[in-house]
């Protein structure tokens, strides 16, 4: 979808800058006797996996507005996605929602291996209502009153695993919207037990080699309550689901204020940090570009990944989890990946000998110090080299406009109107 | 639409209770030198506005679940409204929302008088697209970086003013959704100028006995900024438009743990308070049914209008604001205005004379005893009794169902499907 | 301390009134079936605990600003919270705090009988350091990095036992200061398992009928990262020690926004929910009199306590944990007593069968207004029979005024001078 | 009190490093045709005010930890901020509080001209009682019921001017705790006319050269409303007072997920800015080192400062207010002046042009990657730089250390013990 030769020709553009600023960082580093090539080959093999809905426009409650180009169906999304990781080398797997993306296999397989990339986590869907459903899930889907209505949504999750494993995915997401609007409208503790008997009955049906995700959320779509209200809720589900059942932690899915990192490294010491669902946020669940508001709490949140990344059993899920309202989605979706990446790589610089030295001492300042050393130093020429070296581009978004990809899709993608607007 | 004789009869069985209650509660509350009177001729007296658009089910970026019989157009909102007031006694006006609302001035004029019902604020839509808009409002309308975008939304207001005064309106109120997702994107210095401009374009077009209101919220659809963002700015609007505009508080508009009540106080005191969008919030803009979640907040608001309600000028709009999501619309509205007018006249039994003197004296503790002592009391009596007596509902909701208004409306408004899900 | 004659003459005034309101509320209920005397019955067997030091003037890190007749020691506190339940008949038993409280065991349970009190939880002190302390607390206790002061902790909390075991309690409640005030000064995980180590030493040394409760909070006095931060580490600690370690719940300790009746329901389904601190709180932990702030959350969070009463094993320990900042603090713990008195009753009374009807069928609408229906009934007229009844003050705080109490202990305990003012 | 010959020959060790990472930095900037000597200009030029009260340690309402060698009195305070400003180069005037920094002005001016500093704005108290005060701020000050009580704090305040102006200082800044902890307590109207006024009788004895600095903010200490809590009130007040009243924006005084750096925008167009108290927060005014919880807000902060730099009018004043309860106070003073020099130079070096043209065109991902590009870059060299051309130290920090500084006023300013502990 985008010319090699346009990448090289850009690349040869930027290659010299470059290889200046990557030597300069490099002598910085060899200072503090970090070795940058170690951090480069880190970077070389970092990979985040796209939602296949995130290459689609967003929207809110009040209304959707299309951007031009828009994918028609899941060959369009991985199409897009397939665009996503030749320029920026970092996003190598895709994640399926169904029923969005319910295609035969096989050419879902061939499509997707045509452009390099995998399947990531199966995401199902019980928050919305399909045209041809016998139930609704106005009430609740998993956790609802109703058997008929549960036995419902835990079939469709037991449709997405065997569509899954058809194409090669490994892992089941689950996130719904079940909860209340209203102090009374559910029994918390009844509603509980009724989702929790449906995971059970989903988590039998998980191949022997799977894992399922359950993901917190504070609220929304139900506005007093929401069944997995938070970590401590989720943490309960995997505990009595068994172990191939982890927590999904999607960073704008928490009260004000609250501590993310800390929660991270809670999860891991119980053997129950499954992943993570990226973006950023400022007030609720926001889904904007990943470090694009708060870029230190992303890094603190890898800060604790590298700090117990020989944790035993530790197999994180990495997913960007986003909602582009305002921009091309190929673009948002690459600056985050690489945002991503940064929170890595500045993380896995982080002098972790002397951090735990100042911490032995209680030396709070130094200790802070030399950990905001590695978020304020600018990796960004690591992430330019491992992207040249392989292949992809220096600068993704500058080759990306350079290509004129969404103007060549525009021309075949009929132009969508309207969609969102749920007040109305 | 609501049989009369369906009323009465719910009524009479109702009628002994009533009494009793109303004597015992009246006995009480002499006991505290307050005649029952004063305070059932306030509820006598009171009004709430009700939109147009709150009689359909709402949605989420996520999805919208239909309801039964929605109405399909003003006309069936209308009949909806009229329901509401006939059952209530206090919602004798209704609150329009173009375009969505537009219909010949005679046509609605002459239904609403045919309900009993009067017009309320106009409120205008540039967060939207029409589907035959010249400029698109993505990227903003009343402060968009466009002139000639700036200028259809400043037409549409002037449109919005027009409609209005063929229909017995007296108000504008503008909200917008305009602001900005990414740190950078917009300046925000710029983008207030450019909406000041446009606002004085259309307080210019206000006719000499009409007022602007001009409505704040913290965030959504726009997720870092908003132009209006709290009542500060709002208050700067206010006073550089003039005396005819005044500023809107909406209860669910507001960071997480303000204290509301006191920003009521303030813009009383600056003269720039012109009213309310009912409704009632956990989290953020969660637009729940008033009173639901937090009554004594609700409460407090109402002890500030009545400390204050002989302030010279003080001439206020209130309005219920909500989505409901997953309760029958008329029930939810009249619900809603049952607890606006609770926590009024619980408000308005507070002892004033002994919390000044508590307050006088710093006796904190007898002070906020005073107060609570208003709201501990259960003044439903009051309310029965005025609606009795006016030939409301005794018990609205249950005359409600009795009444089989919701199957009847739904034989003759088609089923509406889906809608909503803006994050597809 | 209070004449009982004088109780007496007060409610003789007041019992008229009384008897009227309890009869026409008793005539309400009947018409729904309940009927009051179940619910004074309830009323009468309430008790929730006070804290020692709940009985002196509270302050903040800006300044304290003392009452007059402050207690100097814990005999005056017995006093004080003898006049508490002398008048409210609602707190028999007290919290000790260790080491503020320590006294020979012998006079401690004189003096506490002969105010008809016994002894709640007890309660260790790590967060502040003794002057003739070995090791300091600043940088923490339970989890400091440091073995020997781990040690000294983990002492002083085997101490409490002991001396709570000479008095009657049965109960360890602890609440720690650990933390960090910056990212990096402390390793989340080893910090957690340190603390983990020395809880488990201390659950070691519980007698056989003890149970420990563990108390989460978000922040404060740690302002980046707390050891114990919210309810799901706090699960996770009780898991980990045993069947004799629960979680206690205080109000003020959540994120903003939180649904804490949720939590309730969780960590009583997890079978670890030990109790309460009750307050109130707008803010952050701001120690406010119960139901002064919110009182529908207060209720809110009874309606779990009443909804699942019946699961085996709960057994939960009431108090309430203030600072009383500029009111007299006898007067507020009485406000508060009553408060939760109030809410509880209020939550009895919902009724239930009609809620689970609501609730199986997604009549959202009715559910609320069930629940709701408990709420806005005013119970005072149960509240105030009981202590009438139990030879307690109808009007506890006038009863409190009229007798003089605070002018003669004012007498004879020497006027304090500031305190607090850690920012100096 | 720091050896020059130190400062140079730990300047010396690293003065290589510093002139290879700025010739790097400098080439890199000029290939996006930056001057990195305009942005060393800049960070020449930078300086902000340290409060004397910050020389020592703070506490919360728990407790306090004093440290080693804590100032006993101004003059003391005044050579800790002689040592922050001769190693960092970057804070050439103190902030005084009255009364507790009382001393003659005679000798004031001796001690901070032999250190090479000047004096900021003057700080008043009114949030605690001093020993020698006729009547009590319990119940608050400046807005008292009682008009002594006001008469006191007015008179105090225009005793820190008339001291303030003996030293050369030029502006008051107002921060009163003044406001309620129950619904009721108070009348928000009255309290805020009864402050006004106060502040009307100070305004009047402001010298011509003047100004007065109103500071808002949410809560604490008191817990349910504060009279001046948030940015709209303190515009109200400043518009009332007149063109020598401004507004001060403390980074930790908002409610949760407040954008500030948009409140900063509108009080600059307001013409009512008139400074900052720099410091960081993650939960309330956690008074932590500016920098460390959320650089990119500050960063924010500092990029609405350069984008409105030329605003007619704009005149700054920059002050620290911190508490430092587990760090060397110095250390923490330097590391907070340099990571507000840090942003303000990353703010400097955005392409504004570049930026200007992107959100003309609503091109929101290339503005926000414009914006992030100045956050992304490692300015440290540049303030280096800065440091060592005007002989401060190149790492501050570690110079400090090497001094052995705190030993040696340790060893003549005697241990102080506890403090603090409001809840006790």
């Amino acid at each position: 979808m985008i010319d090699k030769n346009l990448i090289e020709a850009q690349n040869a553009a930027l290659a010299g800058a470059v290889q200046d600023d990557y030597a300069a960082l490099g002598a910085k580093l060899a200072r503090r006797g970090v070795d940058i090539e170690t951090l480069t080959a880190r970077a070389d093999a970092f990979g985040v996996a796209v939602p296949s809905w995130g290459t689609g426009t967003g929207g809110t409650r009040f209304a959707r507005f299309p951007g031009e180009g828009e994918p028609r169906n899941i060959f369009d999304k991985l199409d897009d996605c397939g665009v996503i990781h030749a320029l920026t080398g970092a996003t190598p797997t895709v994640s399926l929602h169904i029923p969005w993306d319910k295609a035969p296999a096989a050419d879902l397989k061939a499509k997707a291996q045509s452009l390099g990339l995998g399947f990531d986590a199966m995401n199902s869907n019980t928050f919305q209502d399909q045209p041809d459903q016998a139930h609704s899930y106005k009430f609740g889907s998993l956790s609802h009153t109703d058997k008929a209505t549960r036995q419902q949504a835990i079939d469709h999750n037991l449709e997405c695993i065997e569509i899954g494993e058809s194409i090669g995915s490994k892992a089941l997401t689950v996130w719904i919207g079940d909860g209340s609007n209203f102090p009374g409208q559910t029994s918390f503790t009844a509603q509980f037990d009724r989702y929790l008997d449906s995971l059970k009955a989903i988590y039998g049906g998980l191949p022997a080699d799977w894992r399922v995700f359950s993901e917190h959320k504070m609220y929304e779509p139900a506005f007093y309550s929401t069944v997995v209200q938070d970590w401590g809720t989720n943490l309960m589900i995997a505990q009595e689901l068994g172990p191939k059942a982890q927590c999904l932690v999607d960073l704008g899915h928490h009260a004000p204020n609250v501590n993310i990192e800390m929660i991270v490294a809670r999860l891991v010491r119980a053997g129950k940090l499954g992943g993570f669902h990226f973006n950023d946020s400022k007030y609720g669940d926001d889904d904007l570009d990943s470090g694009t508001i708060d870029p230190f709490r992303l890094f603190l949140v890898f800060n604790e990944l590298v700090e117990l990344e020989n944790t035993p059993g530790l197999d994180l899920a990495h997913m960007i989890d986003q909602s582009h309202n305002v921009t091309d989605p190929i673009e948002s979706l690459m600056i985050s990946a690489m945002q991503i990446e940064r929170a890595y790589i500045q993380a896995a610089l982080v002098d972790r000998a002397a951090l735990e030295g100042y911490r032995a001492s209680n030396d709070a300042l130094m200790a802070s110090a030399t950990l905001r050393a590695g978020f304020q130093t600018d990796v960004e020429p690591i992430l330019a080299m491992a992207r040249l070296r392989k292949g992809a581009a220096v600068d993704p978004v500058a080759t990306y406009r350079a290509s004129g990809y969404r103007a060549k899709v525009a021309a075949v993608r009929p132009r969508v109107t309207g969609g969102g607007g749920g007040i109305v």
